[in-house]
């Protein structure tokens, strides 16, 4: 099954999914590590889902520096949704940090996915509302939390993370130095061993 | 028209809603200015429409201090969508800021009511889609940038938060102190005038 269709099927408890009708609103595409797939202040026309592989989202702020705001692996959602969502320009740039292949999804397509099957409703529904609850906890942790407390909760609650996304990336996402970062992975791997 | 009801049909675009059956799942609540609708580490029982008033969405750090993460006004819903969802405790207190009237729906009937009607399915959909854009939009504000200018986004995006809401909350929300929000608020009634 397509892990598309199996996501869809695990998110909804539902057994009646139509997976080759699903997917022909879908385009897949490849990319190689460090392609971009949507490049910032270009048109956003596309939603990915990551089928094989790990992308990011970030922005280049105004002293030249890539500012990363999210990472998805497999089984995850990206876009600039906003930016998706009114046919603008985005605000971001998405980029392959592995060989990536993914399912593409235009506005048109969208639409009339969540048109003609119902039960897409209630799988975005879903998905949403668990992102939106993971982005409170997050304004949360990045806004009041120390800093060695949020890289701990972050390396415990997203191991994987942790391991397959460059250091140099991580530490902007967590808004940390290089070396900062460097010393924390350190501290955290010698208190294992204790 | 019950505000609730007609914010459905603005969202879905849907002139065929049973308003009668969908407010038969909610129950009206009144609140005085101060009173705690929810509070911090006990279960989240109840998820809440402002039909009208303020609500704040906070918790108490180790420092002892309130830290505001979301306001809701009319239209807007609000919980720990986490703990609401998983019938665990909430993290966070929802205090009114004003004398406010909510609709009310515990978990059953949030669970009920989008089985027994399709439609809120979408509504939903939509309104978690819109929270979850603007909630990454916050993430690279609050993350990335300067603080004057942060207030000053706030400021032109919600004018009537930067009113309604007291100015002691209101600063813990943007992690400035009382007095230097004061100073952001002088300087850019200061400029309007010019």
């Amino acid at each position: 099954m397509h892990p598309l269709i199996q996501h869809i099927q695990v998110m909804t408890g539902s057994r009646e999914i139509d997976g080759e009708k699903i997917l022909s609103f879908f385009d897949t595409q490849s990319f190689r590590k460090k392609d971009l797939l949507q490049e910032e202040d270009k048109l956003c026309t596309a939603y990915f889902f990551v089928v094989k592989g790990c992308l990011r989202l970030f922005f280049t702020d105004n002293n030249g520096l890539e500012q990363t705001l999210q990472f998805a692996l497999e089984n995850w959602w990206m876009t600039d949704l906003d930016a998706f969502r009114s046919g603008r320009r985005s605000a971001y740039s998405i980029q392959a940090l592995e060989a990536t292949e993914v399912l593409a999804l235009n506005a048109k397509n969208y639409a009339l996915l969540l048109e003609e099957i119902p039960l897409m409703e209630k799988y975005f529904r879903l998905m949403y509302e668990r992102a939106y609850a993971a982005s409170l906890h997050r304004v949360r942790m990045i806004s009041r939390m120390p800093k060695n407390e949020f890289y701990e909760l972050f390396a415990s609650k997203y191991p994987e993370f942790a391991q397959r996304i460059p250091q140099k990336i991580l530490a902007s996402f967590l808004g940390f130095t290089p070396e900062y970062l460097s010393e924390l992975r350190k501290k955290r791997t010698e208190n294992r061993h204790i």
